[in-house]
């Protein structure tokens, strides 16, 4: 582990009012991606790619199983909503505190000002880039932090008649704070950062991705900007829309000044016109 | 599918004071794992055991795959709380109704009086067999459902307000209902059940778990059969109670009469008395 | 099931010289995708997109989860090394023949002359296009088969000297014949067809993957026509690659008569407009 | 990490007439257990149970998921056979040489003279306790041997002619020795072993697992001792076994002696007391 991963190690970083991320463990870095690789490819790729262009072959290309073979740790603080966004990423290991065996704490998530917004008329899953008039929304973060003393005032009081805290739990809000540790490849928690730092994630999730993105960034920094370059901010176009891009080209094939601007050279300008080329075929 | 079978189909078995388990759909029967079996053992062991003996060596011996070839697709209206420990059985498909695209809908699960039960002494995830006295019982459950009722007049005014479903909903507690379709294969199935029926998970998930249980049995009556003898109500004993028991046996070797009255014969009861010579090995 | 599936039941498809894939059993079609879609989103989108819409719009924004809800089963007949290259999809159930338990047959693939090529210079993993001349091409394929006799003669062999069957089979080579009970859910099954149709697979399995795909075809042919536009034969470009095409576009807005042409209307065509927007903004 | 695992990591442990295990990574100890178990259970039993007694507990009450925070990762050299047995284990991440883009190796397994053995009369799966004559051993070793030297031979001579390594291959023998890296939990690692130190698994797997087995002791001596207790050491009994064991037992209840001699105390001596009651309402 370099000294700046080890740096990392335990810190805690905020996330929305009360959250965190922290990181736990890391096994491997992206020499563990290239020497799984190599395992592979035998004496077949041995010297022909440097580290780096090795890990941007992979990425780009789709040979995921390298990447599996890196696995962080974190600790999370998070709403129990977010956290039940979160669990659908199964390919993934999982503690999280029970509100059977200890008492949930009185923590509860209240958006931000700024995240009080209104329903996207566009996105039917999402929020709109309007906010409410500030009183309006402070009355709402009053209204919801006043909800949120009154049930764990009453949770407790439940609990003080020696109701099971399995039952005495059960009206307390999804704004709930929970934590677990979560442990994950770097393959899965790309797949997941893809999706969840994605505009359409809900803002709240994001956060947590956009937390451990750094975290990931620092501690696989070849492999992490392979994942931007050719997932993140990829594009993928459908066969129809192919079609009209060939249609919008002023030629089917770039010059070379296109492609030094653009930073294409050598194995990936090759890939590139190749596809330009399957573009001439559709 | 069996008559029997297709019977079940669509039907609502109630579950706690609001929902449900139906079952959608079923992928192969009994004959469909002793057929799988078989092409695993080749002609090694056709037609040497039958179908329903075939069944169960396969439980006895873990040999789990035959199983994986039975599938089952449920649609469950559970509460949050229920969910959460539900999902945590990563290996099944989930698609589950989003508060970000719908309104969540005006149900809450009130325990019955009978539920409404101390927290457990020995258990520190349970409740106790004590029951409140009825009318602190009653009071208990008309405090939740007056909260309930109180929390969803409250979300509705946020949804009034135009707030993002996303975000009015945060308050809404882990009681109230939720809809999902569950797919899952029969020995991640039996794996759920012998967790979820056990006495020791909670009863609310306890009794979608009964449920499902009852259309297992119909649908694969021997694979269930043979849950019961070998998982089910089978005992593990630990090395340590492996030399107890030992200690306390009149003999080594058991009487034919007490195979016969234990039902055990042929090849099951060989397997008895090989794990009691093994015992004296200890 | 429809008849038309319901007529591919059983119906072996041959694969290579000896092998086959034959439909065991679907849960599920087309409407079990947007049943289970459906319950996702609530009255949210109840009856705004009709079937194929919404299918579409799921795999276009790669909402997977739906896909999952329909189950395949096959019984596949495949050489060793054919066999080893699909295991590596971890997402599937799987009963395969045993070498232990049974005899293995006397069934080992034999590249058809056409198959018989030089190693690509291009693609370190693959054969090029050239072929053999016939008399070599048969000179090799000649030289296998008795190769393959011999193999299968020593084997008997050494069963005929009592030796174990998990023994005698160490020498038999990966172009044997195994069989195998396969079943998988829709969305992995796509997902292997995607790495497996693919021109990179090698052309021994490709030759499973693509009698596999007529089935699937047959079987949900709205999720596989949405397969083909948005997976198949979509095309992704990275980062650099966009900036590329940026500047290779006549115009940064597509007239309508390009759009027309695509075959783009309504939401679609939208959706490519807004990603022609991004590309600006890049 | 200890030093005691520091001096294990890329030791080769030598593993049949060729092969190897060597630990090359691993993320967490015996600790790492009991941390994540900590943030399930949070205040409810902090400091309650000592390390070593909530290791044990969590292993004799199956709660499997803080084994899962423990990562394993090994690299491999293993008979291609081998490599197919272990490679049904599928929730484990893997990259293994490929025989397409590099040349495989001229190394192949060989049986040792004392597991040339019988088919087994009672176990159709397995090799009998019987040793051939030694002559014969050696006549089998020897054709084996000479077989696998002709079968490099013919595949050198494939190559020769430039016809593609992915064809080259397909008459090499599944003794052909192969190698990966594979990355595992603890908790799936623990089913691994289980299924593979038994006594019914394939030999050549078995030594493997007996190697991991020394690696893991060493790594988490702790839940390895609750593994040996609980799981591989353990024996599980049906419901009419467990009859038939209540019908030999002197007395239902066992007496402070032989618990005493059996080393069942505390908590333990009384789960086992309970086990012998549920005995009793069978």
């Amino acid at each position: 582990m370099t000294e700046q991963v080890q740096a990392l190690l335990g810190k805690e970083f905020p996330c929305l009012d009360k959250g965190f991320v922290r990181l736990i463990d890391v096994m491997g870095d992206d020499s563990a991606i290239v020497q799984a690789a190599r395992v592979s490819y035998g004496a077949g790729t041995k010297k022909v790619l440097e580290d780096r262009g090795l890990i941007r072959y992979l990425m780009r290309h789709i040979h995921t199983t390298p990447f599996e073979m890196v696995e962080f740790k974190f600790h999370v603080k998070l709403p129990i909503f977010v956290a039940r966004q979160w669990i659908r990423h199964r390919t993934a290991n999982v503690n999280e505190y029970s509100g059977r065996y200890s008492e949930m704490k009185d923590e509860f998530y209240v958006p931000a000002p700024d995240q009080v917004r209104a329903q996207s008329v566009t996105n039917k899953q999402g929020r709109s880039d309007d906010l409410f008039a500030p009183e309006e929304a402070e009355r709402i973060r009053t209204l919801m932090s006043d909800t949120q003393d009154t049930l764990y005032a009453e949770y407790q009081d439940l609990l003080g008649t020696n109701l099971a805290r399995e039952i005495a739990r059960i009206n307390l809000p999804v704004s709930n704070y929970t934590e677990w540790y979560w442990k994950v490849n770097l393959h899965n928690l790309f797949h997941f950062l893809r999706l969840r730092i994605d505009a359409h994630a809900q803002y709240e999730i994001r956060v947590y991705g956009q937390a451990m993105a750094e975290i990931v960034r620092a501690a696989v920094p070849m492999a992490y900007e392979a994942f931007e370059d050719y997932m993140l901010h990829a594009q993928r176009f459908s066969r129809k829309e192919l079609l009209a891009i060939r249609s919008m080209l002023i030629s089917g094939t770039p010059e070379d000044s296109i492609l030094e601007a653009a930073g294409l050279k050598g194995r990936e300008a090759q890939e590139f016109i190749s596809k330009l080329e399957d573009l001439a075929q559709l």
